[in-house]
């Protein structure tokens, strides 16, 4: 199931994205869903039988609105954390100087840096060296604390793309790259999150960027060095993942620094990142 | 004003701490004060001068809590931001071994590393090195983008004490702290935050941390090296603070890591964290 926050005029909904057009869930039933993904991600294990229920009875009255009549919101947008793997690909630590590392790296973004599918990147004022990174995010769907490798996977609800925007400027100045990756709106997310069911396995995914219609980032999420439930269960052992948390998984070769010359993001750029099995997050740059 | 959250049996409200008591502003009214922090702290300008004169009006009719009657919580449960700023006094860069930076180093922690006063701070199971950090932590009043220094102050809530507890092994093995800083009970923070008008010139505070009664940092906050307006605005360059944000400081010197022989917490610990016109945060370890 490809589940989208979007809006219509002044409404908000949650809903099932098709090919052309979204079922809304939001019409179908507001008081069981209500227009916030976090919600249906916290009582996952009764809605989504009501969802094929609700289908099912309310055939002729269902509200599908065509995709060109809504607007494609984030997501999420108050995540607990936005926790970031860096360095996850070998060829993408190459191409940064750095060693493969031993155990996951860590880093920050908050929930000011979300935007949502066709919304716009703004350079911040104090960076000049700004740049795109494709990234797998995990959607978590249950509390999880101390889970083993081999129980992981019960704890996803899904996956979603985000472009991980890096002030690389800002990143290497601090040596701590927190306030390089959460600038306002350096988090695009989305445009969906797609069940952990319907993905199946995500070690076997192409991944790839688009800058100005030029093929920048093309890989695969076999490429990564640190797995899915290999992530989920070192996070755990120190902090509580809760539902709706967002875990993007690291980068594949091909970022703009990593290029010579280097590749900044400028003014009327447009990324678009994509993975299989979940779709296209496009951005532009202001 | 100082105010509290905190519960009584099963309910839960803000109110004003006294010497010996608090006055529950719910309990005067649940409408306009309902029992959560950042939704006085987004209606502040009307709220203020309601304090004053519900208090008045309603003379015989206050409802007073002793202290020992009531549980205090976390003034806050889910900022936004939780930033951190390292290395905020030259020594404490001298003791870590690092140069003091020439800007503000800046990490992060999540909500679930939120404690009230009086609660366990908890080892988590892979760290053997966990240390204390006493902090005066910044509570922000309104949204700050682009904010110069000299308007920062007027972004400023209050203050509160944060105790920024770090897992050092987890810290310095990863190289990006977030992981050794975030960890569930990380950041225990309160008893109450005070407002700005209150606590006047944030830069002349003593703060203290005692470890099971011994003195083990005792500086003043007239030795941070960058000033709480210069952390506001140089933060909000790039990223959009938000009313309930919170920001601490960085530490004086004395904690654990920089001693010979060096000091980790240890079941049992207690810790309590002093800063004048603040009050004192107290937490154990278990």
């Amino acid at each position: 199931m490809k589940i989208a926050t979007f809006s219509v005029g002044e409404d908000q909904h949650i809903g099932i994205m098709q090919d052309e057009s979204i079922i809304s869930l939001t019409e179908l039933s507001a008081e069981e869903f209500p227009p916030c993904l976090k919600t249906f991600i916290e009582r996952n294990n009764e809605l989504r039988a009501r969802v094929d229920q609700l289908i099912e009875q309310s055939e002729n009255d269902i509200v599908t609105f065509p995709l060109s009549d809504v607007r494609i919101l984030p997501p999420l947008t108050q995540p607990e954390k936005i926790i970031c793997v860096g360095l996850n690909y070998i060829d993408h630590c190459k191409e940064t100087g750095m060693e493969p590392p031993s155990s996951p790296v860590i880093f920050s973004k908050y929930a000011n840096a979300i935007i949502g599918h066709n919304e716009a990147v703004e350079i911040p004022v104090n960076s000049n060296e700004v740049d795109f990174e494709a990234e797998l995010a995990i959607v978590i769907g249950k509390e999880a604390k101390c889970v083993s490798e081999e129980e992981a996977t019960d704890y996803v609800f899904g996956y979603t793309i985000m472009n991980d925007i890096s002030a690389r400027d800002l990143q290497f100045s601090d040596g701590q790259w927190s306030r390089g990756k959460t600038a306002d709106t350096f988090a695009p997310i989305g445009p969906v999150v797609v069940t952990h069911d319907e993905v199946g396995d995500p070690h076997n995914l192409k991944i790839s960027l688009e800058l100005n219609g030029e093929m920048m980032q093309d890989s695969n999420t076999n490429n990564l060095i640190f797995t899915v439930p290999k992530i989920i269960s070192f996070l755990s052992q120190s902090m509580t993942l809760k539902p709706g948390d967002l875990i993007a998984t690291g980068t594949p070769p091909g970022v703009g620094m990593g290029r010579n010359p280097k590749v900044w993001l400028k003014n009327g750029d447009q990324m678009n990142v994509t993975i299989e099995k979940i779709g296209t997050l496009s951005n532009h740059v202001k």
